[in-house]
C-alpha cells in the first residue's frame, strides 16, 4: 500500500508532539508514547554512564560505563524509530478499515486486509516491549556501578522503561483482541509474555539498589 | 541568582531532547523526563476524549468528554512547564555547589545556599507528582466513558502518568537525602506521600476497566 510519507516524530518539537498526541489525529498515539517513554528511559541510563566516564574516582568501572553508554544509546535509537514505525503500522490498519465493502468479494478482501494489518501492527509494540525489557536489563547492570550522585536517573530510567513495556503490552493486547487467527494471536501473546517475564521484579531490584546508593545515606 | 536563560525543552525537537538527555550535560535529566512522561500520559487522555467528542454514538457522554479533554489539556500544559522548571531548579543547585569555599564564612554561606536550593529543587518533583496524580484521577473518570475503540490510550496514559509520579518521587527522595533541615524534609516527605496515596490501586483499576471495554471482547 502507498501512504504519503509522514514526518518523523523525532523532527517534531516536544511541544508539537504533545499537541498532536492530544489532538483527535489518530497518530501518533499510545504506541508512539510507549516507545518514547522507553527512549527517555534509555537516554537516562546513557546520561548516567556519560556522567561516570572519564572521572578519576570511577576509573575502576570506566570500561563498563563506556559499554553501558554505548548500548543505552543503541536502545534509545531503536525505541525512537519504533515510535515512527507505530504510526506507519497504524496507517496500514486505518487504510484496511477504509477499503470498499460494496459486495461480498470486497468485504472478504477488506476483512483479510484488516487481519494482515492488525498482525503487522501488533509486531511493533511487541518489539517495543522487547527493547524496553533490554533497557531494564541494562539499568540493572548500571545501578550498582555508576556515579551515585546521579544514580536516581538510572532508577527513573528503569521506571520509564518499565512503563514503556507495560504500555506496549496493552497496545499488543488491544490488537490481539480483534485478531481472528487464534494461532497467530497465541504466538504473539507468547512473545509478549517472554518480554514481560521478570520485568516488574527487575524494576523493583533497580529501585532498591539505586536508592541504597543515594548520597547522604 | 542570575542564570543565562536556557531554551525551553518544548522548543527542542524530540530527537534533540533525547540526544541532550543522553549526554553528559546535567540538564535536562530525570526530573524533566518524569514530567514529560506525565505530559505524554495527559495528552493520551486528552486524545481519547477528542476521539469521543462530536460522534453521535457517544452523544450521551459529550459534556463529560468535553470536560475531560479540557482538564487533560491543562494538566498536560502544567507538566510540560514543570519539565522546564526542573532544569531551572537544578541550575540553582549546581550554582550553589559552585560557590567559593575559601574560608569558614564562605563555607557557611555555600552550605546555606545549597540547602535553600535543594529545598527549592525538591518542590518541582513534588508538584510533578501531584499533577501526575491528577492525571490518574482523570484517567479513572475517562476509562468507563470514552470511545472504546481507543480506550487502550487511556490505559497507556494512566501507565505513563503513574510512572511519572513514581519517577518524581525518586527525584524528591534523592533531594531529601541531602537536606539537613529535618522538619523541612519531613514536611516535603508528607506532601509526597499524599500525592502517592492510592495511585497504584487507581492505576490498576484503570487497566481493568479499560481492558474490559476492548473491542472484540
Amino acid at each position: 500500500m502507498n501512504h504519503s510519507p509522514t514526518q518523523s516524530i523525532l523532527a517534531l518539537s516536544v511541544g508539537e508532539l504533545l499537541e498532536r498526541l492530544g489532538s483527535s489525529a489518530p497518530a501518533p498515539g499510545g504506541g508512539a508514547a510507549a516507545a518514547l517513554a522507553g527512549a527517555l528511559g534509555a537516554a537516562l541510563v546513557q546520561m548516567t554512564a556519560n556522567l561516570t566516564l572519564g572521572r578519576p574516582r570511577f576509573a575502576q568501572v570506566e570500561a563498563q560505563a563506556a559499554s553501558i553508554a554505548e548500548r543505552a544509546g543503541q536502545l534509545r535509537a531503536r525505541l525512537a524509530s519504533l515510535g515512527d514505525a507505530d504510526a506507519a503500522a497504524y496507517a496500514e490498519v486505518a487504510a484496511a478499515y477504509g477499503r470498499p465493502r460494496a459486495d461480498d468479494a470486497q468485504k472478504a478482501a477488506r476483512a483479510a486486509a484488516i487481519q494482515t494489518a492488525l498482525g503487522g501492527a501488533a509486531r511493533v509494540p511487541i518489539e517495543t516491549a522487547q527493547v524496553c525489557a533490554a533497557v531494564l536489563h541494562l539499568a540493572e547492570e548500571a545501578a550498582p556501578l555508576l556515579n551515585p550522585s546521579v544514580i536516581s536517573d538510572v532508577i527513573v530510567g528503569a521506571q520509564l522503561a518499565a512503563a514503556g513495556l507495560e504500555a506496549a503490552a496493552i497496545n499488543v493486547e488491544i490488537n490481539l483482541a480483534s485478531l481472528t487467527d487464534a494461532d497467530l494471536a497465541a504466538s504473539l501473546a507468547a512473545e509478549l509474555a517472554a518480554a514481560q517475564a521478570g520485568a516488574a521484579e527487575r524494576r523493583q531490584r533497580i529501585v532498591e539498589v539505586g536508592r541504597s546508593r543515594f548520597p547522604g545515606r
